[in-house]
């Protein structure tokens, strides 16, 4: 299943993609897509639906974030050996983790705001590991059973803030509208193999990021595991595996994110973002 | 007032201290004490109810986290400058910024669980400040009108897993049971000056930190202010303002949590928490 949240921001209604495309209102069977709804078992339940026994909806409303009531958002740097190649750094021996806050949690066409005094903004397209039953020192044989699905998520991180003004990254991956995910939370079993997906990242129409998870350090199932030896992994909660080669800050000389810019990114089977690139408001 | 949340994990009611040290029972006035009763009008409609009029609570409940439905908790490195100089390193130039797991969350008085693996799990006294009314891009003139209250906070931290596995602190951060918060979340009003109050922090009775937070490199208001230039601090979010001297880590030889160990600690005026330490349970 494709399933979605649509609807202004914060009246988000749950969804589903069917089998044409076409949208289609979840609202009279459950209340949202949260902890609840990506158990296995609530998620057969769901699949049992006649798609053409729900409503279409009319228009081309607004995607929200595909799951409702995040805990948490756990990052990892240097994940694609390519990308940590044009990075300059070593493969790392053990996952690189950081959080972003969840307040930088933003539709997937939603705008993208540059806080006050950013001048390295930079995108990272990565594929998206939506958690859907808890997960606790469990092995890398088990991970996958504790993901209830996948999704594209931008990593947008603030290079000068992450990088320049302390040690710590979260600084610059937490600003508000930093995390764009959706538009479709696509569920386990309509992927076949997480390691073996394409993503692309254009800026302005011209390809940045291309790339494959296929060369991914840790896989989904070792991270999965790795971070459940760490601390409780809860149906909800989203992974963002790290990002293939392609990042601004990468480039000679170095590209960052400017107001008026276009963003698309997208991962094969999981849908497409598309983001305009803000100014801060007053 | 002093706010609590008491009973068992998951099922917490909501409560306050009464002016004799009695729990008194809040439920049939408000639902919890989230996001929707932190702010100065929901606080001040509290404030008006006659403690006399509320129901004692009978025996010795548990306490919990004093605030439900936490969204995120920051917390700062290297913010006292007696603690700057025992660890070694430079006074920060800026707020150096972490995050923990919510999954952290832990009453004042539950058990600190060490992680499968833990040898160097560490303590660290430190004033918790709870945020009551959204803040982005504030000043530090006005940044404590958006604190609801104070708490004490032990930001437990695994320095095995913070420092020597991966540049970044967070997974040694946000480990289960390292952020117990309370007992009590005490009003903005009755802290007379946040950077004027004394904690302290026990282990089997040997005081390990002692320390004020007037040796604070940033202030309670230089804080919420400089986040809030970072992203938006939602009512309900938590802010761990750094620890003073004495961890466990900066002792001669190193001195780490042993399961059998007890933890007591306080702040002037918001309470003490006790912690007995134990091994990881099957």
């Amino acid at each position: 299943m494709k399933l979605v949240r649509y609807g202004r921001p914060g009246k988000e209604k749950p969804g589903l993609i069917d089998e044409e495309g076409k949208l289609r209102d979840l609202s009279g069977v459950i209340d949202d897509i949260g902890a609840l709804q990506l158990s296995d078992k609530a998620l057969a339940k769901l699949a049992k639906i006649k798609e053409a026994s729900l409503p279409l909806v009319r228009g081309n409303p607004r995607f929200g974030v595909p799951i409702a009531q995040v805990g948490k958002i756990i990052g990892l740097g240097l994940n694609y050996s390519d990308h940590a190649k044009e990075a300059g750094m070593p493969i790392p021996k053990e996952p690189i983790i950081f959080m972003k806050a969840i307040t930088s949690l933003s539709g997937p066409d939603d705008d993208v705001v540059l806080p006050k005094g950013s001048k390295k903004a930079d995108w990272e397209v990565e594929l998206g590991v939506v958690i859907g039953t808890q997960a606790k020192y469990v092995s890398v044989k088990d991970a996958l059973l504790h993901v209830a699905g996948y999704c594209v998520v931008n990593d947008l991180s603030e290079r000068e803030f992450q990088l320049e003004r302390g040690p710590q990254w979260d600084k610059g991956k937490g600003c508000d509208t930093f995390g764009p995910v959706g538009p479709w939370l696509v569920t386990r079993d309509e992927v076949m193999n997480p390691q073996r997906l394409d993503l692309y990242l254009d800026v302005n129409g011209e390809r940045m990021q291309g790339g494959s998870t296929r060369t991914m350090i840790f896989s989904v199932a070792q991270i999965v595991s790795y971070l459940s030896q760490f601390m409780t992994l809860m149906p909800g909660d989203i992974i963002c595996t790290g990002t293939p080669p392609g990042v601004g800050m990468a480039m000679q000389p170095p590209r960052y994110l400017q107001p008026g810019d276009q963003i698309t990114l997208g991962i094969a089977g999981l849908g497409e973002q598309q983001q305009a690139v803000v100014a801060h408001r007053k």
